[in-house]
């Protein structure tokens, strides 16, 4: 059962606000960030429902869709400039069955079922978004958490959303082989190692860490520093920054990046 | 002046089914096929309105988004099997100036026009569609036109129709070093000039005939078959087939065609 406060939230969140937004549409962020050698997902759980969420919201009838993806992300987080790519529109009839709102409208005591908003059906276009995990901070909204969750132990997350994070990683690497990824989401110094995981979970297969290294150097992406880093009693690994006006190039007009990956 | 028939027809499309559809929503196909050497797109000119247009249309509400796109090209040509793939949804608020419905209003005498559907917003996702052009006849609903126009002599279009057309192309330019295209274009014979030409019209740029050649073959995708086209006293070029089961299985699972495409 949920309690006062939750029931005023939820209701404010999908009943008050209906009529300024575009119906039947909503927005979800794919967010990610590196951290501790891993790449992280943002989830988000209202404590109405049980299950973890995409952070999204909806469309003002006078709002962009993409200002609408900017500004579901900067209300969590402290993020200001925000590097996101719509990647695809969900538009399956029944990706959002009937029966999982029973349980919310079960909390919230409501009684006019069939035609609750819950229950109708919404399209939804989804984000990727690619921060630098050091550099935000999390915000949750009243009556929400907000977590980051790594890629390969997520929990169970609402309607399609485990579907539309892996869409996410799937047009992400489609388009390692000719758009950059790692400077959105590394420090401004980083090792090998970490831009090379950052690869292998996008690609989900390992690369030869030599070839790697080699190829990468190769494109002038990256610039080696005359630093290391001191990792323990018996590892100091090289530490490399981005050419950021190099990279912002590359990302904007594309650049031949498959052999790197191969 | 719209006469008589063409407001009626207006009326149905745009008042009479209303209520079936999502509203402010919307699906627009780009569909592409290959003939005389050139790559075409199919338009549409509703006689009510004088510029050429996308074949598009709406979303029922119990209908998967993907399904009202083949309903909607299924309509208007002879298609059994259609290949194609979402790329992007358009949601920028002012894509459908409010000014642009006058001259439709104009000529059906509406004069409510402040609340009419036809000033309201609409998100619009986009398909492309690659279609074998001898294979299919085009259907033109009545009260519009329906014809092929090569890439580059577009006429005036609709709105933003011909921005989508354009992020149609460079959505399977991004593709075409790792997804095959040419298949669902060609008729089962084909001279290397053709595929060729279908990958210059894709990159925009042209590529060495020899080296295209040697890669295309060295791919497997295509066989050499002992014939040739008789095409002038002198020009008697050698035909050339798809490897439908590798080609097919490089369209789902991906391939490494960068090499190609250099």
């Amino acid at each position: 059962m949920a309690n006062r406060q939750d029931e005023i939230l939820f209701h404010e969140f999908y009943d008050k606000q209906l009529s300024e937004y575009i119906p039947h549409f909503s927005v979800d962020c794919v967010t990610l960030g590196f951290h501790a050698g891993m790449l992280k997902v943002l989830l988000c759980k209202m404590n109405i429902l049980q299950k973890w969420i995409l952070p999204g919201g909806f469309v003002y009838h006078d709002e962009c869709v993409d200002d609408a993806a900017i500004r579901i992300l900067k209300k969590r987080t402290s993020l200001k400039d925000v590097y996101l790519k719509q990647f695809h529109l969900f538009g399956h009839k029944d990706r959002r069955p009937r029966e999982e709102a029973d349980e919310i409208l079960d909390a919230l005591r409501i009684e006019d079922r069939e035609n609750h908003r819950l229950k109708s059906r919404y399209l939804s276009v989804g984000y990727y978004v690619l921060v630098k995990y050091g550099k935000i901070q999390i915000r949750p909204n009243v009556g929400e958490e907000l977590d980051w969750f790594c890629l390969n132990e997520l929990p169970e997350l609402y309607l399609d959303h485990e579907e539309i994070i892996k869409k996410a990683i799937k047009s992400i690497r489609n388009d390692v082989g000719y758009i950059p990824i790692g400077y959105e989401l590394l420090p401004s110094k980083f090792t090998m190692p970490e831009l090379r995981t950052i690869y292998e979970t996008i690609l989900g297969r390992e690369l030869d860490r030599r070839n790697f290294q080699r190829k990468m150097l190769s494109t002038g992406l990256i610039i080696p520093l005359n630093e290391t880093r001191r990792e323990g009693a018996h590892k100091s690994p090289n530490l490399y920054s981005f050419n950021k006006e190099r990279y912002i190039e590359a990302r904007e007009q594309g650049m031949q990046l498959m052999h790197v990956i191969l």
